[in-house]
């Protein structure tokens, strides 16, 4: 009777806040998570393996499964597409995985829109002084690209209120146990269980 | 930076659901609860002290009380005022404790009027079956007794969707740690953390 069906957690945050970290943390130390896998066309950088990190796809294969409906969301970045294949997640989901997406803030608002039972959770930096060293600290960009990383926060930072839940990622261990509970809790919310609430109320009104 | 203030929840449940039990174990094994102390107008049972399991009052007093407004929610119940004073809550919610409130139905929404940012939460027993047995089980009452306890458990059954949350109480020490892990995510619900996210937005504009 209970429910069993998994959670779409859209995950945003600032670029190099940690937030890819805590997910790889999440799925390694906590049971029964499931990472979406995006698709894109841009090309696979060293390491990276088809339908493990992306599925990498050309622009054609891309746009065909634009016109087939096969995404829950897609952007075009930099002259490349992304998009979240809605196949991939709603199986997860169905065999009761929680789903972790890490997408942008205007994908996370189409996924909301056609899913309004996902949850968006912001991963906030603990103070922007330690978000501007980490955006600035890696020691090989140029003046250009860290200004073009400082002015894209300023962008991401406009849309947080529009997040369901935000986590601090202080203590990275300490966060990622926070964000684990959160989206345990978030089964518990009334009406992920309606089937047993009805179960049980039909039962009390047979007594 | 953090918000830091507590968090009010209310928590019903079946009469029987074993909801006391789950608040005490709580109370005794998980940090930074206070629980909210209620005023009544009944007589104090063998082994009550006022001012821990209730403030103890005429109903010359408690009216009084309710003409100075200092109730967060009060009702009448087989001819006893019960009712929860307004001032003890917002200390401890201001000193950071989360507070924990047991009402009926309808004080939880009195309280949820008054303070739309408390977190109402069912207990729910595993199966209607099981809450038929724990309300028969005593062997002490009369088929009266028990009869209008079963009645009542219909009338309680009528507004769980109207709650935030619920939570299964099948295994207690299981559905204890469930409750804390909820509770503590409520502290990271995007409008907690107002101040939080203007700081931080407000930094990263100064980039």
């Amino acid at each position: 009777m209970k429910n069993d069906k998994g959670v779409l957690v859209v995950i945003s945050g600032f670029s190099g806040c940690g937030k890819g970290t805590m997910m790889k943390e999440l799925l390694e130390n906590y049971d029964n998570y499931a990472l979406s896998i995006s698709a894109t066309t841009r090309s696979p950088r060293i390491g990276e393996v088809d339908g493990r990190e992306y599925f990498f796809k050309t622009k054609e294969e891309f746009k065909k499964m634009i016109d087939e409906q096969a995404f829950l969301e897609y952007a075009c970045y930099v002259d490349n597409y992304y998009g979240t294949p809605k196949a991939y997640v709603e199986k997860c989901l169905e065999e009761g995985k929680d789903v972790l997406l890490e997408i942008e803030i205007q994908g996370a608002h189409h996924v909301k829109e056609l899913m309004p039972e996902a949850v968006l959770i912001f991963i906030l930096p603990p103070s922007a002084e330690e978000l501007k060293n980490r955006l600035s600290g890696r020691g090989t960009e140029t003046e250009d690209v860290i200004q073009a990383r400082l002015d894209r926060a300023k962008e991401e930072a406009y849309g947080i209120e529009e997040y369901d839940y935000v986590v601090v990622n202080d203590n990275l261990e300490e966060s990622v146990a926070q964000l684990n509970a959160l989206i345990k809790s978030l089964h518990c919310d009334t009406f992920r269980n309606k089937e047993l609430i009805n179960n049980i109320r039909e039962g009390v009104n047979r007594f």
